[in-house]
């Protein structure tokens, strides 16, 4: 009996723990033998209301006795008390594993948890964490991230593929993919968050930056070097490479790659022009390029991607 | 404002309402305003207990002013009693639209709402739907199926792509594209809910049938006719393919196919082995006649599919 402890707050939304929850939940009908008991948590035993104000019946961090913590997606301008941190550090020292579903990653990070660790969040607020928290090496491109016994996942579903992961890791393959195939859920997707993300929420706050990207969404099908994109933004290219991790956790050619490829998919998808012309439109210059990108960053190629559509 | 209303029975599962619930939540946030309004209801107003035995409160499906009824997974083997059936036609009266989750389609048909309309479920559960309530059309490969104002969709985070179609219906691409976004979920996923099915269910109640299936595994290279099966099962050719239609929702090449596939899929994503070879190994012939297949099933090449597994 593995005992897996939910950690919620006030207005938690009731996905990011019934996604984990109903992967957990699954196993123990599959193998028809109770192989995880699930427990939600919070600082004080009562009442917590989700997002939609439906109350959950919670236990007392304090009492739980766990072998893994998962800490889901809660509000991120108001880290918990250090009070309610101390309660989670206590309960991540009784626990074999610690884990967060979406921005349960910025609890964690409050409560010292991710100091010096890699780590991932929700792609809308990776960025935030990075700022938030510069010890933390926020791997933005990611489903889910282990550091040790410290598992992270990407936003909201994400925890169902954090769950998948960590039964695997409990029960091996076979009974993962069971899980899956249960919940009609992808066992290990591909391709990492990017592909989830758009590309306005890029946007970074600063103006500079925010020039130098308006002038490469203006000009994406030329040749967008780094060294032109610091120009712009009147930085040197020092400063213009970390200025822009700090603000994006990502670097300036990525972000150019992804501007790249989420135009193209946009006209793969809604028209029927030839991939090469596209290819070139957006700055690939030639198709095979732009095969590569789609590979990388939707995990699979752009006449898949039409081919799904139109079927 | 736009309507939502839930019905729930006991034992229902969490993430069969999180999912779909998450869904329209998210909208909501990302419009700014109250686009969807969300209750859960039962037969009778009171409390109903989950899969995890958390208590939810839910309002009377009578007194609910509803434009879109949701019916989310309950048992398969316990119908509703006709006057919770006459609750939720008198309740799908007065919705625009009508819609299942998972096993929640047994409970549509059980009520008549399914009558000689096109309607999938779980995959799992699939040709018992057929079997039960021969007058549906059971489209047993399909995340969701409309027909007119009744939509039904696959097993449990299917839900969820339903809920981004209504949502696409509702507010157009771009708001269900952000939905999709946001919560970390594709947007129109690729292939059928077969992808997610094991073939070992596939395993039909008929002794003969299950004798042709279990010489087809075994001889998985050849080439297997269906006359060749319709042979082992001990039938005429007209009658194994109507008992194999009834009984598991689709035809014996389909079944077949789907066992190559599958194998195939698990030699690509665990070993080393040339394409070319598990291809003849699983009875495909040559590598191209596996590839349309994997296209077909599960939307890529396998290629892609051992690519994204090493990666």
């Amino acid at each position: 009996m593995h005992r897996i402890g939910f950690y919620v707050s006030s207005g938690f939304q009731m996905l990011d723990l019934a996604g984990p929850a109903g992967a957990f939940e699954a196993v123990n009908q599959q193998l028809g033998i109770s192989a995880y008991r699930i427990q939600v948590l919070a600082a004080i035993e009562g009442v917590v209301a989700n997002s939609l104000g439906m109350a959950t019946p919670v236990a007392s961090l304090d009492d739980a006795e766990l072998d893994t913590l998962i800490v889901i997606g809660g509000p991120i301008n108001q880290p918990p008390s250090a009070d309610t941190q101390r309660r989670i550090v206590e309960a991540s020292k009784r626990s074999r594993r610690v884990a967060s579903v979406c921005t349960g990653a910025f609890t964690l990070a409050a409560a010292g948890l991710l100091d010096g660790r890699r780590a991932t969040t929700h792609w809308q607020y990776a960025a935030r964490l990075q700022r938030d928290y510069p010890s933390i090496h926020v791997e933005v491109d990611r489903i889910f991230c282990r550091d040790g016994d410290v598992w992270t996942s990407a936003g909201i579903t994400a925890g169902i593929d954090l769950a998948l992961t960590l039964i695997e890791d409990d029960h091996g393959f076979a009974v993962a993919k069971g899980v899956a195939q249960h919940l009609v859920v992808y066992h290990r997707r591909h391709g990492g968050q990017s592909q989830f993300a758009a590309s306005v929420d890029l946007a970074p706050r600063n103006d500079r930056l925010a020039a130098a990207l308006g002038y490469a969404r203006d000009h994406i099908a030329e040749t967008l070097t780094v060294e032109r994109l610091a120009e712009i933004a009147g930085m040197s290219l020092r400063q213009f490479g970390r200025v822009f991790r700090a603000q994006t956790g990502t670097t300036p050619a990525r972000v150019v790659e992804r501007l790249r490829v989420d135009l193209a998919r946009g006209r793969i998808e809604t028209t029927t022009e030839p991939v090469e012309r596209i290819a070139e439109a957006v700055g690939f210059g030639d198709a095979e390029n732009m095969r590569r990108a789609f590979i990388r960053i939707y995990g699979q190629p752009p006449q898949s991607i039409r081919r799904a559509v139109r079927s």
